[in-house]
């Protein structure tokens, strides 16, 4: 019953149709490669969509091979989607004739209204006015556009990774954070289901945004890039409903004097008082980022991890300093590092090299048996009812041993592929865990992508942090929200 | 005479023969590559240290194809370093021998004295009191060994990177900050001049090294990782001497009940509470980190970049997004934004497109134009007397470019290498500029190593964060050491 209620809202929502278009009238694309709107034409053609794309071009015949049409009145159907890379005074009088031409969803790239003072906001009202006259929804104007990685759909300038759709769905104020990151986030194996840049929302905003993402079933958090929101009330009311089903975490940069003056002339955002917001976001049972690095870390742990039920934490590493470095960072984060019984320290030990310390944090020292690691001390810990969720630090594969396969040739032939093999297999038990046991795991590692643990571990659910205390601080995110779901 | 004075120093520092011996014995490698004595050994002789080795073996005749010696006794020469990677029990023992052959430098790895409790500590105060009276100093137990980039030697299990020397000297309570973190490093452009891991600091502790990389020219900025210091007064009274000429960063870790706890199984360090060592690292004027990642971040920045004469930053994007987090993020951190005048607006205007902001932040918006973006308003914003530092956000190059001239194939060709040398034209007087003009510039992006902008910038000296709030963090470091120095 939830999700056929969820589903009607989500296809009631303006960004259904703009992010599941089957056609496309695209304004402003031309066979000039130095062109924005070429660019995202080409990125759009090329990236792997499946509908049908109108370029409208005055004068030439095709653009980058399409078929073009002089104007809106000339397109061979009426386009689900209508996307406009054109001067700012165009754009109002091409919205009224795609508008006459029964043309429903828009997404306006261009920039030059609200954000540059007084003569941009009165063409903004008039856009909006055009669009409220034919019943339009758009997204924009000055945004960089939407992705829709189920169905290839990507309006920005920077193309689409070629890999499945993910799980974190974003609404940013910034369309850099939608398109820039892209090679940040693949390095770090986060992937977004959906992303929208709102721009100056003068149509649709963030909170459309969120409220589609709550909804939409590719997607488990939702994060929103803030500089200001205008419909305060709404966006508790919204923010309220969603965030014991799907997580919600904002990073708001307004609330300083400097950082609003900058998001004024960004996308004229209407920022307010830090203390205020802070409230707002609190109120709402959404979780405040405190950096861009921290938005896209706790959107995929709280993506891909059950929310703690507690605040106990077991540590776990062969390295003495993150893992002292991690107890230092949790209990400054209010997490809590329990002593294991006697019980549960003698099942561990069993495991352990005589140096090694099992009361937690377990610190393997020099042992380097990655079973021990990945896999059978993690189990212990995690069966026992003496912690809430795991954090383990130094899983590592292919990195270091390739490194050592060079020192070694020599001598032997390390093999590459079968330790490989052996790892995968181990990761493979590792990753079902969070599951199995309800329990969160969180990795930290210094051997960041290139690594085929990192890879693998990212890959399969378990967020790989590079920095011990950065995945502290998304364990502690995953404590905030529990305890949030069960107020 | 300062420098005569800092050479006499360095010389006299025990350090200075355990970091550059013209000779090594070595106890604890066979040929068994299961053995961390043996990969350590390897990773010595494959770095391409040039000076001569003595494996001490009892039964092999050669290890790793050197002639092994079965005993210190018959080493053909007094080594001027030996290293110890032994069962706990044999460590004393060994250096009993190793002092009567006249050996005066060591590094135990060997780990189970102190951090094993007071079984362990007995076994220490032994090996202390055969080092003492043999008059040996050495490095450890419980340590992973040395690093000097400049003679290549490196003791540790971990490679060498094979790049030059770098300007960052690490003094660390865990091995693991000077090995595991080496393809971490890489991946930032940060290189070791010298890196010590200090271990139970028996004999040699951090404060000594600390002292040694004061004086030590390769090095620009000393790093420490600290679980606890013992020689509380004498860490005060070196710091204070070295700081004004050579800035320290800090990451303090056993300030929490949690941190201290993890810390003694660790090392056995004396951890003491946060507030105090908090005071002690101020009065030193040691800049405090509060990650890992801020530790290497801020050394990198203190290393390569003059320390900020105020607290004025020029902001600079393309990207509205970036800008505005930096924005928000220089107030929280104490720096100031200042509005230009009209005249510095005005020579900026000249520069920028019409949608652009030129009061500061300075945001092109849409506009792509490198040269802007890189040389011409740095200058100009840096030869005004309206800043005391400068943060890019947004140079890239060939990680976007190559994605998409992949997708031009069809059209045209995309000329990478001759974009790639314009980059670098205008990246060359980039990396001038804090030279130049007395004041630090900094860069964020989120194209990362791959990038040929980003590596090149890094490579020159000018340090690039992967995140706008690091680059402020970072910038705020700068001013509080600027600060410190004028006091």
């Amino acid at each position: 019953m939830r999700i056929v209620k969820e589903r009607a809202l989500m296809e009631d929502n303006p960004l259904h149709q703009i992010l599941h278009p089957t056609s496309i009238a695209w304004a402003g694309a031309s066979n000039n490669f130095q062109k924005m709107g070429t660019i995202q034409l080409l990125n759009l053609t090329k990236g792997g969509f499946k509908g049908a794309v109108y370029p409208i071009h005055p004068s030439e015949k095709t653009v980058l091979g399409l078929p073009a049409y002089r104007s809106a009145r000339d397109l061979p159907e009426v386009p689900d989607l209508a996307v406009l890379v054109v001067p700012t005074r165009v754009v109002a009088p091409l919205m009224e004739d795609l508008g006459r031409r029964g043309v429903k969803r828009a997404i306006v790239t261009s920039g030059g209204f609200r954000e540059m003072g007084p003569g941009g906001r009165r063409m903004e009202e008039e856009l909006a006015e055009v669009a409220g006259r034919h019943g339009m929804r758009f997204v924009g104007p000055n945004c960089i556009g939407v992705i829709n990685e189920r169905c290839r759909l990507n309006t920005t300038f920077f193309p689409l990774r070629d890999e499945e759709p993910g799980t974190v769905g974003m609404a940013s104020q910034s369309g850099t954070y939608v398109t820039q990151t892209q090679l940040y986030l693949k390095n770090r194996g986060i992937r977004f289901s959906k992303a929208i840049s709102v721009g100056n929302e003068a149509n649709i905003d963030v909170i459309d945004c969120m409220e589609y993402l709550a909804a939409d079933e590719d997607t488990r958090a939702v994060l929103l890039y803030l500089e200001g929101i205008r419909r305060g009330r709404r966006f508790v009311e919204v923010a309220r409903r969603i965030v014991k089903n799907k997580p919600v975490v904002a990073l708001y940069v307004g609330g300083t004097e400097a950082g609003a003056r900058s998001g004024t002339s960004h996308t004229g955002a209407l920022a307010g008082d830090d203390g205020i917001y802070n409230g707002m976001l609190t109120q709402s049972g959404v979780l405040r980022a405190g950096s861009v690095e921290e938005l896209y870390a706790w959107g995929i742990t709280l993506a891909s991890q059950p929310p703690m039920r507690g605040r106990r934490v077991c540590l776990l590493s062969h390295s003495g300093g993150p893992v002292t470095s991690m107890a230092d960072a949790c209990e400054r984060a209010g997490l809590v590092l329990p002593v294991f019984s006697d019980g549960l320290q003698g099942r561990l030990r069993e495991l352990l090299p005589a140096t090694a310390a099992a009361a937690n944090p377990v610190d393997l020292t020099f042992s380097i048996d990655q079973a021990v690691l990945a896999k059978d001390i993690p189990q212990r810990v995690l069966e026992s009812n003496e912690v809430d969720g795991l954090i383990i630090h130094g899983i590592m594969g292919s990195s270091f041993r390739e490194i050592l396969a060079r020192q070694l040739k020599d001598f032997i032939d390390v093999p590459i592929q079968f330790m490989e093999d052996i790892d995968h297999g181990l990761l493979g038990e590792l990753v079902t865990f969070p599951q199995r046991y309800g329990k969160p795991v969180l990795c930290s590692s210094f051997m960041e992508r290139e690594d085929n643990c990192t890879r693998y571990l990212q890959d399969h659910g378990i967020p790989v942090f590079y920095g011990p205390e950065k995945a502290v601080q998304a364990m502690a995110a995953l404590a905030r929200y529990g305890e949030m779901c069960r107020r």
